[in-house]
């Protein structure tokens, strides 16, 4: 964290047709941010906004919502449900004040990362040459999921790691090198708003599971089923090389190759810490649930 | 693979610094290919050779000798052994002189991707910002192993996946696809010489476990073994970001970053299947023992 920061176009910073895909993106997903990935490639040509556009009409579906809320439920670790951090947290002086945020958050994200998810992985599937969707008999005539956020969600404030306490910072990349990740996430950016939640989740509630055996395996099976998911959607909605070549440089798809990949991992791992977050504060059922479901 | 060509700096068309850190790559790895990885980088800046001349010095080591023979043995399998591949081998007119080249072919890519995995995970920590070598209290007095090829390390020839039949094209994808992976191995390129033993090994030997909980496992553990490895390298071995800023661009470093990451996973993947196929050929002991043992 105390080197160069990693190269990314942040929401505030995006002009023109990159701003107009993240905006886009977050309205047709219907969450409050966009995914570090999609931001970090946004320094690689024009792949983001043409990648974009192939995959919202494929993802402004019901299809997409019924197969993000099946992947949340595939996002629970094997095994006992991990420690409550009330207690501990409470001794700390974190009240119910701050935990009703920190819930209204871990919705929010719990919401938006199998859809990323989801996303990226038909990002990647189309990059290394893979079908990437079209195999599904989509019933097209199905109403399209109300566009913008859901009602009462939260809105979502990443705090930056330049800008921070040297102890939030190092909680930031604690969170990074125990997943082996290259800088911290949306996610974790959110949760260092509030550094005693962050610390007791890193501590008791994810430290004590990421990157075993189980949290391998169970990324494995996120990952196969998102696969299965992205090849059922209504059209492709990744790019093959052919296709990047045309607002990218070979060296950009190159580079694009790497980061997707990269990122797929990212949001695997960040997807199944989220729901442990939840499932520690209140249960395995809440944290599976969909946060906002579509009526 | 019918798409463009992922791009890479092959050795044959290597020039002046990078030709040179190529040719001192196999040497003082005594291996004879440059991996992938190291061919993929070299599209970005001047990454490669600043980086391989971080890593030379350490790697020059009976350390990395050492090292590189214990994670050998960390890349078997749990459970049986593959089937014996030969009685099919034997009935597609697969002979014992083609199995005396396939079995040459694998000791080399057994003696070098493990040291290929020890050299990116070096790589990976370094750009990633953490701790890649000078942790150990290495004898720096211990007489350095040879330089150059061991004796009676075979020669291998990558077959270009653009420049081949489309039977062997066709195996070319599987191998990647059944993988995850963007392209062909080298290992896979070396194999595809022989296309009646790619296909009983991808039938037979690989497509049963790849990507499997056991073989997410095996990763996982060689992973960490090649990290605490690297750690104890007598000196950093790689190039954090802001050394690697020197000779590129901030862009360039977020791609070597990804592909840094694909590549790390890419080799874990190889090592473990390359070692069942010596598994599947002449059992769990001659499989993990080094080809070269260093006197």
């Amino acid at each position: 964290m105390s080197g160069p920061t990693f190269p990314q176009v942040e929401f505030d910073d995006a002009r023109g047709l990159l701003r107009s895909s993240y905006e886009d993106m977050q309205a047709v997903l219907r969450v409050p941010w966009v995914m570090f990935a999609a931001r970090s490639l946004a320094v690689f040509g024009g792949f983001v906004p043409a990648a974009w556009q192939a995959a919202r009409t494929s993802f402004a579906t019901r299809y997409v919502e019924r197969a993000a809320d099946e992947l949340r439920t595939m996002a629970i670790l094997p095994g006992d449900d991990p420690p409550d951090p009330r207690p501990r947290l409470s001794r700390l002086g974190f009240g119910e004040a701050d935990l009703a945020q920190v819930r209204a958050a871990l919705r929010a994200l719990n919401y938006g990362n199998v859809k990323y998810l989801l996303l990226i992985t038909a990002w990647c599937e189309g990059i290394q040459g893979r079908a990437c969707g079209g195999a599904g008999a989509l019933v097209w005539s199905e109403a399209a999921p109300p566009s913008g956020p859901p009602d009462g969600m939260a809105a979502l404030h990443l705090v930056d790691p330049g800008d921070t306490t040297p102890q939030v910072r190092e909680l930031l990349t604690r969170a990074s090198d125990m997943h082996l990740h290259h800088g911290p996430s949306s996610d974790f950016r959110v949760l260092a708003n509030w550094p005693v939640f962050l610390q007791v989740a890193l501590d008791d509630v994810l430290g004590p599971v990421v990157r075993s055996a189980p949290y391998e395996a169970t990324a494995l099976g996120l990952l196969g089923r998102a696969r299965e998911h992205v090849r059922g959607l209504p059209a492709a909605a990744g790019l093959h090389p052919d296709a990047a070549l045309a607002v990218c440089s070979e060296a950009d798809v190159a580079a694009i190759t790497g980061l997707l990949f990269l990122f797929q991992r990212f949001i695997l791992d960040v997807t199944i810490d989220m729901v442990r977050c939840a499932q520690a504060l209140d249960g395995r059922e809440e944290a599976v649930a969909s946060p906002f479901p579509v009526p």
